[in-house]
């Protein structure tokens, strides 16, 4: 039987795309850097259904790329020009199927939208803390598979960390359950670990048992004017030695970042002079009440006002105000869109390697770039920055692009020299995918493709995503 | 040239043992249940040394079997029968080779104590949360190797959640460094937990870059009597929503546990009757004051006493106080050890089943096996309990073990149906290796074998620990 007709049989004809209007919303990434074609779309409503599309896509050597929100930054979910894969969605697979309050744990399908996630928890009093800008249409599934970060991963640690058990369809179709709910298990290989930040190139994710928290009663949110980055992580160790894990995010933003938001998004009011420096946005969660919290982020930015760690703050006095204030630092990429666009860098560093790579990257650049205007924010608490590059106002968009492959090289090798990481959060996919062997060793890349060898010998699961090639199968780490 | 004159040659003959007497403290693990041999115990003193003995070993075909402090459970770190292994002591890689405060992280040597490591960090004002009972003689390396847990894992995680970073020696003496400091870092497979909790059969890990956590100002611990198991779950969830992240501990044992330590530890003095019931041991870690923790420990007691979930309670006032405490809870298996010795259970299950599972473990045991005694306690936040199965005072040791593998076997089967873990953080080693396909799947161990075959393909790192025998190099889970 044709794949297509045994893809028809297993999921229904209305959930298999195959003409260009109906597969285009699946080919192309959000970004729209990415472009290809599918076979076809296929939109399977549980894992039993799942496995059976896989095992035909095996037995008709069809590629196979899922996908999730389709809300990836770095091509990862959008197949090949080749027109040969069968691009599985998982959106269809959306139940939650489980909360255990007293083991605060959920178990949810792969396609569950992340703010639902969020929203199942907290309506039985938990904590879902994974909380990044794409929430509303991003998936849990892409979400494990591309190990997310986002602005609570200083507490909480990344979608990684909050992973008790997976659910995985595997490359020939089988279906592993390792949905446990447990937070000790040491009976062998931690087999999740090795899927999780795979981006669907070991298997395709459908369900996961996560990790709920307690409820915070409060969070207050502060807004922090500082002399330099330096400061910016001197505050950071005074507020995490006296308010311990209560910190919950500390973000980081140049001057000219506000400025860019003030200028291209109108309404915007800033609630402190933005001239030049950095800002810090802070968050504590509290499990006591308000006046707890208040009066422990009070003393603490007032030491940092007296030893001169900070010039000037804003506490967020409601809800409304807190919003206000995250607005801000959320608001930095659609500026930038607004501005014409950036040439961007999502990269990790040592905490302590950050001023003195800002420092010597950002003068490295202007010396040979002299449109070039930084626009640098992150999660400072995760040795994690947006480095953007934009021009300065006026500068052609020409010019930015024409010097993108310069830029980004000079970028990286500075990340390089600092012990850094070239995707701290979105990923590799295609689109840093041929950057990879100029920043990890020869040997680490080997036991990446041994162990794609070993689970993926054919080279159907997502292929061309993470490595360019996979190793024939049976060659191993040891016969290079 | 002979295998043993190329390791005197590479780590000189002083650090090259053969003469019986010289490998005995090798070749048994500390609970003396097994004994093997070696060709030779090496103690390489850095990771250029293992290194070089790997590949020499390799050379020669010889197998490997890496040690740490020898404090394991599960006999990982003891060789076979063969005579044919070199046995890798990673004691003499003993440095701590750097802090970095404003990273928070701290990067040492497999060999070093784990206590060691614990002090480094303390003399820098920082936290290195893991706490174990083998503090005193177990090695960082050891603990990741067996993905070690502990007494703080409910707010810290298990040794794995703890390393950023690893250097490890491959089983063909490659050196990969993977020492990254970094807290996000999506550049492909996280090869760090493939290695973490593999138990040596890897390869050997001689370094990892750590995180650390500002040390807390106050630790305040209480011991509760409360009337059930259940009430102990409730408990917990109020802690945890009252105190959030600053419960650190949340420790549970039986009337049993305690009335053996009084009993079999002259001097014991119980704070509070053991006379039938379960005890709670709460730890919370503050970074304000004693007044704040105090109140807030208090005001919680205070609710859970009038909820009805605590009969009784005592609050340690002073440090040796709650040594004092926690020394109860650490006798426990001293006391077992004095009254001759049980079966012993390191299980995990969701927090939810506990209650359940133990009330209807217990009646099964008691059912079947009339001499019964459980003595149980452990680590209720991560839902790990050390099941173990003593005889009622009088009862001959020899009854007790004629039904040891019965015991056993109906307790894990229990815990299979609760689906929990049969192994929570001790590990498989010679012990469980066994037992593992009846409690795991054909799929899973499939998944482990082709992992084990594309990294280790003559299986020679650690055989015959946790997978009895390696499949074929080239074999795939595809193949089977």
């Amino acid at each position: 039987m044709p794949l297509i007709d045994e893809l028809q049989a297993i999921v229904g004809a209305d959930h298999v795309f195959t003409a260009p209007q109906d597969t285009a919303p699946y080919v192309v990434d959000w970004r729209r850097r990415f472009t290809g074609t599918a076979l076809a779309v296929v939109r399977p409503r549980d894992t039993a259904a799942v496995a059976r599309v896989v095992r035909a896509c095996a037995h008709h050597g069809a590629p196979v790329v899922p996908q999730g929100g389709n809300t990836g930054l770095v091509g990862g979910g959008t197949p090949d020009s080749s027109g040969r894969a069968v691009l599985v969605s998982t959106r269809r697979l959306n139940r939650v199927r489980a909360i255990d309050t007293a083991n605060d744990t959920i178990t949810v399908e792969a396609g569950c939208i992340l703010q639902r996630v969020q929203e199942a928890a907290a309506e039985r009093d938990r904590l879902f803390p994974l909380s990044l800008a794409a929430q509303g249409s991003c998936t849990i599934g892409g979400n494990l598979a591309t190990n997310a970060g986002g602005v609570q991963v200083l507490r909480y640690g990344n979608a990684r960390e909050l992973a008790l058990g997976l659910e995985v369809v595997l490359p020939d179709g089988q279906v592993w359950d390792g949905l446990r709910g447990l937070r000790k298990d040491n009976t062998g290989y931690d087999l999740k670990h090795l899927f999780i930040g795979a981006e669907g190139t070991l298997g395709i994710i459908t369900a996961a048992t996560l990790r709920l928290y307690p409820l915070p009663r409060v969070r207050l949110t502060a807004l922090a004017a500082l002399p330099d980055l330096g400061r910016a992580v001197a505050l950071m160790a005074r507020a995490r030695d006296r308010a311990g894990p209560l910190l919950t995010a500390f973000e980081v933003m140049s001057a000219a970042c506000l400025q860019a938001v003030a200028r291209e998004l109108p309404g915007t009011r800033l609630p402190l002079p933005a001239d030049d420096g950095w800002f810090a946005l802070l968050e504590l969660s509290d499990h006591e009440d308000d006046a707890h919290a208040t009066a422990l982020l009070e003393a603490l930015l007032a030491a940092a006002l007296e030893a001169g760690e900070v010039r000037d703050v804003v506490v967020a006095r409601s809800l409304t105000e807190s919003r206000t204030l995250w607005r801000l630092r959320e608001d930095i990429p659609e500026a930038q869109r607004h501005a014409g666009g950036n040439i961007k860098h999502d990269i990790a560093l040592p905490v302590s390697a950050i001023p003195a790579f800002v420092a010597a990257t950002d003068a490295a650049l202007r010396a040979r770039f002299s449109w070039i205007q930084p626009i640098v924010f992150g999660h400072l608490g995760d040795g994690n920055l947006h480095y953007n590059m934009g021009g300065v106002p006026g500068t052609p968009l020409a010019t930015v692009f024409a010097h993108e492959a310069a830029v980004q090289r000079l970028v990286n090798d500075a990340v390089q020299a600092h012990q850094g990481s070239i995707s701290a959060e979105h990923g590799i996919g295609q689109l840093k995918r041929d950057l990879l062997p100029d920043y990890k060793s020869a040997l680490e890349l080997d036991l990446m493709r041994a162990i794609k060898a070993a689970l993926d010998p054919t080279d159907r699961m997502n292929p061309g995503k993470l490595l360019a090639t996979a190793a024939p199968s049976g060659d191993t780490v040891q016969a290079r």
